[in-house]
Protein backbone atom coordinates (compact mmCIF):
# COMPACT_ATOMS: atom_id res chain seq x y z
CA UNK A 1 0.00 0.00 0.00
CA UNK A 2 2.78 2.48 1.06
CA UNK A 3 4.86 1.41 -1.97
CA UNK A 4 1.43 1.80 -4.25
CA UNK A 5 0.65 5.39 -2.82
CA UNK A 6 4.77 6.55 -3.03
CA UNK A 7 4.84 5.32 -6.63
CA UNK A 8 1.79 7.97 -7.55
CA UNK A 9 3.75 10.18 -6.09
CA UNK A 10 6.68 9.63 -8.13
CA UNK A 11 4.26 9.62 -10.30
CA UNK A 12 3.62 13.41 -10.54
CA UNK A 13 7.38 13.90 -9.84
CA UNK A 14 7.57 13.05 -13.16
CA UNK A 15 4.83 15.17 -13.93
CA UNK A 16 6.90 18.01 -13.04
CA UNK A 17 9.97 16.59 -15.01
CA UNK A 18 8.37 16.76 -18.15
CA UNK A 19 7.12 20.56 -17.03
CA UNK A 20 10.79 21.58 -16.31
CA UNK A 21 9.96 21.60 -12.63
CA UNK A 22 12.11 20.54 -9.89
CA UNK A 23 11.07 16.71 -9.85
CA UNK A 24 8.95 16.62 -6.90
CA UNK A 25 5.73 14.65 -6.36
CA UNK A 26 3.14 14.37 -3.68
CA UNK A 27 -0.55 12.53 -2.73
CA UNK A 28 -2.65 12.30 -0.02
CA UNK A 29 -4.72 9.55 0.92
CA UNK A 30 -8.21 9.11 2.38
CA UNK A 31 -8.93 6.10 3.84
CA UNK A 32 -6.52 4.19 1.83
CA UNK A 33 -7.80 6.44 -1.28
CA UNK A 34 -5.73 8.82 -3.21
CA UNK A 35 -7.76 12.34 -2.26
CA UNK A 36 -5.16 14.88 -4.00
CA UNK A 37 -2.19 14.43 -6.55
CA UNK A 38 0.29 17.47 -7.08
CA UNK A 39 3.67 18.43 -8.32
CA UNK A 40 6.18 21.14 -7.71
CA UNK A 41 5.01 24.12 -9.81
CA UNK A 42 6.85 27.37 -8.85
CA UNK A 43 8.73 27.45 -12.35
CA UNK A 44 6.00 27.73 -13.88
CA UNK A 45 3.69 30.00 -11.70
CA UNK A 46 6.50 31.80 -10.76
CA UNK A 47 5.70 31.07 -7.24
CA UNK A 48 7.87 30.48 -4.26
CA UNK A 49 5.21 28.82 -2.24
CA UNK A 50 3.84 26.38 -4.92
CA UNK A 51 6.00 23.48 -3.79
CA UNK A 52 3.98 19.59 -4.08
CA UNK A 53 2.75 18.94 -0.61
CA UNK A 54 1.19 22.55 -0.32
CA UNK A 55 -0.68 22.15 -3.73
CA UNK A 56 -1.80 18.77 -2.38
CA UNK A 57 -3.03 19.48 1.19
CA UNK A 58 -4.81 22.62 -0.76
CA UNK A 59 -6.85 20.20 -3.12
CA UNK A 60 -7.33 17.87 -0.25
CA UNK A 61 -8.83 20.44 1.72
CA UNK A 62 -10.74 21.70 -0.87
CA UNK A 63 -11.99 17.58 -1.59
CA UNK A 64 -12.98 17.07 2.32
CA UNK A 65 -14.32 20.67 3.17
CA UNK A 66 -12.52 21.15 6.26
CA UNK A 67 -9.17 22.27 7.32
CA UNK A 68 -8.01 19.71 9.45
CA UNK A 69 -6.79 16.87 7.65
CA UNK A 70 -6.43 14.10 10.38
CA UNK A 71 -7.64 11.31 8.74
CA UNK A 72 -5.06 12.07 6.41
CA UNK A 73 -1.30 11.06 5.58
CA UNK A 74 0.69 12.38 2.83
CA UNK A 75 3.29 10.98 0.93
CA UNK A 76 6.27 12.86 -0.93
CA UNK A 77 9.15 11.96 -3.24
CA UNK A 78 11.63 14.65 -1.23
CA UNK A 79 11.75 15.08 2.38
CA UNK A 80 9.65 18.54 3.27
CA UNK A 81 10.93 21.89 3.62
CA UNK A 82 10.16 23.99 6.84
CA UNK A 83 7.50 25.56 4.90
CA UNK A 84 5.87 22.73 3.96
CA UNK A 85 6.69 20.92 7.10
CA UNK A 86 5.14 23.47 8.93
CA UNK A 87 1.92 23.39 6.71
CA UNK A 88 1.75 19.19 7.33
CA UNK A 89 1.89 20.22 11.18
CA UNK A 90 -1.03 22.97 10.23
CA UNK A 91 -3.51 20.51 8.62
CA UNK A 92 -2.69 18.05 10.92
CA UNK A 93 -1.94 15.39 8.92
CA UNK A 94 -2.14 11.77 10.11
CA UNK A 95 1.59 10.46 8.67
CA UNK A 96 3.81 11.47 6.44
CA UNK A 97 5.87 9.41 4.35
CA UNK A 98 8.81 10.74 2.11
CA UNK A 99 11.07 9.12 -0.41
CA UNK A 100 14.67 10.91 -0.59
CA UNK A 101 16.53 13.21 1.90
CA UNK A 102 16.67 16.37 1.18
CA UNK A 103 20.35 17.48 2.95
CA UNK A 104 19.97 21.03 1.96
CA UNK A 105 16.72 22.07 3.29
CA UNK A 106 14.86 19.30 4.53
CA UNK A 107 13.11 19.90 7.73
CA UNK A 108 12.13 16.17 8.99
CA UNK A 109 15.23 15.50 10.01
CA UNK A 110 18.02 16.03 7.68
CA UNK A 111 18.48 19.87 8.31
CA UNK A 112 16.42 20.10 11.05
CA UNK A 113 13.54 18.22 12.54
CA UNK A 114 10.20 20.35 12.97
CA UNK A 115 8.14 17.03 13.75
CA UNK A 116 10.15 16.29 16.66
CA UNK A 117 11.08 19.97 17.93
CA UNK A 118 10.76 19.36 21.74
CA UNK A 119 9.89 23.09 21.50
CA UNK A 120 7.24 23.55 19.26
CA UNK A 121 4.72 21.73 21.13
CA UNK A 122 1.56 21.15 19.46
CA UNK A 123 -1.50 18.38 20.52
CA UNK A 124 -0.79 16.76 17.42
CA UNK A 125 2.30 14.90 16.02
CA UNK A 126 3.02 13.34 12.43
CA UNK A 127 4.22 10.52 12.68
CA UNK A 128 7.07 10.13 9.87
CA UNK A 129 8.40 7.50 7.75
CA UNK A 130 11.56 8.23 6.27
CA UNK A 131 13.25 7.28 3.27
CA UNK A 132 10.40 4.88 1.15
CA UNK A 133 11.68 4.03 -2.22
CA UNK A 134 14.41 6.55 -1.86
CA UNK A 135 16.63 5.26 -4.81
CA UNK A 136 13.34 5.75 -7.23
CA UNK A 137 13.00 9.11 -5.84
CA UNK A 138 16.22 10.50 -5.50
CA UNK A 139 17.18 9.36 -8.80
CA UNK A 140 14.53 11.44 -10.98
CA UNK A 141 15.66 14.69 -9.21
CA UNK A 142 19.28 13.62 -9.80
CA UNK A 143 19.11 13.24 -14.16
CA UNK A 144 17.09 16.58 -13.53
CA UNK A 145 20.04 18.53 -12.11
CA UNK A 146 22.57 16.60 -14.06
CA UNK A 147 20.42 17.95 -17.42
CA UNK A 148 20.71 21.65 -16.10
CA UNK A 149 24.17 21.46 -16.51
CA UNK B 1 7.40 53.98 6.60
CA UNK B 2 7.64 51.16 9.17
CA UNK B 3 5.16 51.97 11.33
CA UNK B 4 2.43 53.26 8.33
CA UNK B 5 3.15 49.82 6.52
CA UNK B 6 2.32 48.01 9.81
CA UNK B 7 -0.94 49.92 9.85
CA UNK B 8 -2.09 48.68 6.89
CA UNK B 9 -1.20 45.08 7.88
CA UNK B 10 -3.26 45.98 10.48
CA UNK B 11 -6.05 47.09 8.50
CA UNK B 12 -5.94 43.71 6.62
CA UNK B 13 -5.84 41.93 10.36
CA UNK B 14 -9.50 43.79 10.89
CA UNK B 15 -10.68 42.98 7.38
CA UNK B 16 -9.96 39.18 8.92
CA UNK B 17 -11.83 40.07 11.95
CA UNK B 18 -15.02 41.15 10.43
CA UNK B 19 -15.04 38.31 7.91
CA UNK B 20 -14.81 35.74 11.69
CA UNK B 21 -11.36 34.66 10.76
CA UNK B 22 -8.50 34.84 12.77
CA UNK B 23 -7.11 38.49 12.77
CA UNK B 24 -3.92 38.18 11.31
CA UNK B 25 -2.65 40.68 8.27
CA UNK B 26 -0.03 40.84 5.87
CA UNK B 27 1.39 43.28 3.31
CA UNK B 28 4.63 43.18 1.20
CA UNK B 29 6.36 45.92 -0.11
CA UNK B 30 8.54 47.03 -3.15
CA UNK B 31 10.82 50.08 -3.30
CA UNK B 32 8.62 51.52 -0.78
CA UNK B 33 5.46 50.75 -1.81
CA UNK B 34 2.87 47.93 -1.35
CA UNK B 35 2.39 45.30 -3.68
CA UNK B 36 0.27 43.08 -1.98
CA UNK B 37 -1.90 42.72 0.77
CA UNK B 38 -3.63 40.10 2.53
CA UNK B 39 -5.71 38.74 5.63
CA UNK B 40 -5.93 35.00 7.18
CA UNK B 41 -8.80 32.73 5.02
CA UNK B 42 -8.61 29.75 6.95
CA UNK B 43 -12.20 29.39 8.02
CA UNK B 44 -13.60 30.59 4.66
CA UNK B 45 -11.63 28.69 2.48
CA UNK B 46 -11.46 25.78 4.99
CA UNK B 47 -7.77 25.33 4.18
CA UNK B 48 -4.78 25.03 6.25
CA UNK B 49 -2.67 26.90 4.27
CA UNK B 50 -4.28 29.90 3.65
CA UNK B 51 -2.44 32.42 6.04
CA UNK B 52 -1.80 35.62 5.45
CA UNK B 53 1.86 35.52 5.16
CA UNK B 54 1.74 33.07 2.43
CA UNK B 55 -1.67 34.90 0.04
CA UNK B 56 0.55 37.77 0.39
CA UNK B 57 3.75 35.96 -1.42
CA UNK B 58 1.81 34.17 -3.61
CA UNK B 59 0.35 37.85 -4.80
CA UNK B 60 3.49 39.44 -4.62
CA UNK B 61 5.01 36.51 -7.01
CA UNK B 62 2.33 37.21 -9.28
CA UNK B 63 2.55 40.97 -9.26
CA UNK B 64 6.54 40.69 -10.16
CA UNK B 65 6.17 37.48 -12.17
CA UNK B 66 9.21 36.06 -10.07
CA UNK B 67 9.76 33.21 -7.14
CA UNK B 68 12.11 35.24 -5.39
CA UNK B 69 11.30 38.42 -3.68
CA UNK B 70 14.74 39.41 -2.77
CA UNK B 71 13.86 43.16 -3.01
CA UNK B 72 10.49 42.99 -0.87
CA UNK B 73 9.76 43.40 2.83
CA UNK B 74 7.06 41.79 4.60
CA UNK B 75 5.06 43.09 7.30
CA UNK B 76 2.79 40.90 9.29
CA UNK B 77 0.94 41.72 12.18
CA UNK B 78 1.33 38.41 14.14
CA UNK B 79 4.72 36.24 14.35
CA UNK B 80 4.63 33.77 11.46
CA UNK B 81 4.20 30.32 12.18
CA UNK B 82 6.98 27.29 10.66
CA UNK B 83 5.12 26.96 7.60
CA UNK B 84 4.96 30.94 7.09
CA UNK B 85 8.88 30.91 8.54
CA UNK B 86 9.36 28.71 5.67
CA UNK B 87 7.77 30.58 2.88
CA UNK B 88 9.34 33.72 3.92
CA UNK B 89 12.46 32.22 3.48
CA UNK B 90 12.02 30.15 0.85
CA UNK B 91 10.79 33.28 -1.16
CA UNK B 92 14.19 35.05 -0.09
CA UNK B 93 11.95 37.89 1.35
CA UNK B 94 14.59 40.73 2.60
CA UNK B 95 12.98 42.17 5.98
CA UNK B 96 10.36 40.21 7.99
CA UNK B 97 8.39 43.21 10.28
CA UNK B 98 6.38 41.52 12.79
CA UNK B 99 3.98 42.99 15.54
CA UNK B 100 3.02 40.63 18.19
CA UNK B 101 4.20 37.92 19.17
CA UNK B 102 2.79 34.09 19.32
CA UNK B 103 3.99 31.93 22.36
CA UNK B 104 2.36 28.66 21.14
CA UNK B 105 3.58 28.83 17.75
CA UNK B 106 6.05 31.31 16.83
CA UNK B 107 9.15 30.41 14.44
CA UNK B 108 10.54 33.42 14.38
CA UNK B 109 11.82 33.53 17.97
CA UNK B 110 9.17 32.31 20.69
CA UNK B 111 8.84 28.10 20.26
CA UNK B 112 11.86 28.05 17.98
CA UNK B 113 13.57 30.19 15.49
CA UNK B 114 13.77 29.90 11.77
CA UNK B 115 15.70 32.40 10.69
CA UNK B 116 18.42 32.25 12.80
CA UNK B 117 18.64 28.23 12.88
CA UNK B 118 22.54 27.61 12.62
CA UNK B 119 21.64 24.31 11.15
CA UNK B 120 19.62 26.12 8.68
CA UNK B 121 22.04 26.86 5.90
CA UNK B 122 20.69 29.77 3.14
CA UNK B 123 22.34 31.69 0.73
CA UNK B 124 19.96 34.10 1.95
CA UNK B 125 19.43 35.65 5.81
CA UNK B 126 16.58 37.07 6.50
CA UNK B 127 16.55 40.56 8.57
CA UNK B 128 13.73 40.35 11.23
CA UNK B 129 12.28 42.98 13.12
CA UNK B 130 10.05 41.95 16.28
CA UNK B 131 7.35 43.87 18.21
CA UNK B 132 6.28 46.64 15.56
CA UNK B 133 3.21 47.90 16.95
CA UNK B 134 3.37 45.10 18.93
CA UNK B 135 -0.17 46.28 21.16
CA UNK B 136 -2.00 47.38 18.83
CA UNK B 137 -1.48 44.08 16.80
CA UNK B 138 -1.91 41.94 19.88
CA UNK B 139 -5.39 43.81 20.93
CA UNK B 140 -7.39 42.81 17.67
CA UNK B 141 -6.57 38.96 18.43
CA UNK B 142 -7.14 39.40 22.15
CA UNK B 143 -10.78 40.93 21.22
CA UNK B 144 -11.43 37.85 18.44
CA UNK B 145 -10.71 35.17 21.05
CA UNK B 146 -12.77 36.86 23.97
CA UNK B 147 -15.49 36.89 21.90
CA UNK B 148 -14.80 33.23 21.05
CA UNK B 149 -15.74 32.38 24.29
Amino acid sequence: MVNKFMLAALKQANMAYEHNEVPVGAVITFKDEIIAEAYNLCESQKDATRHAEIIAIQNACRKLGQQRLEACDLYVTLEPCAMCAGAIINARIKSLYFGAFDIKAGAAGSVLDLFNAKEYVFNHRVTVYAGIMEASCAEVLRVFFKTLR
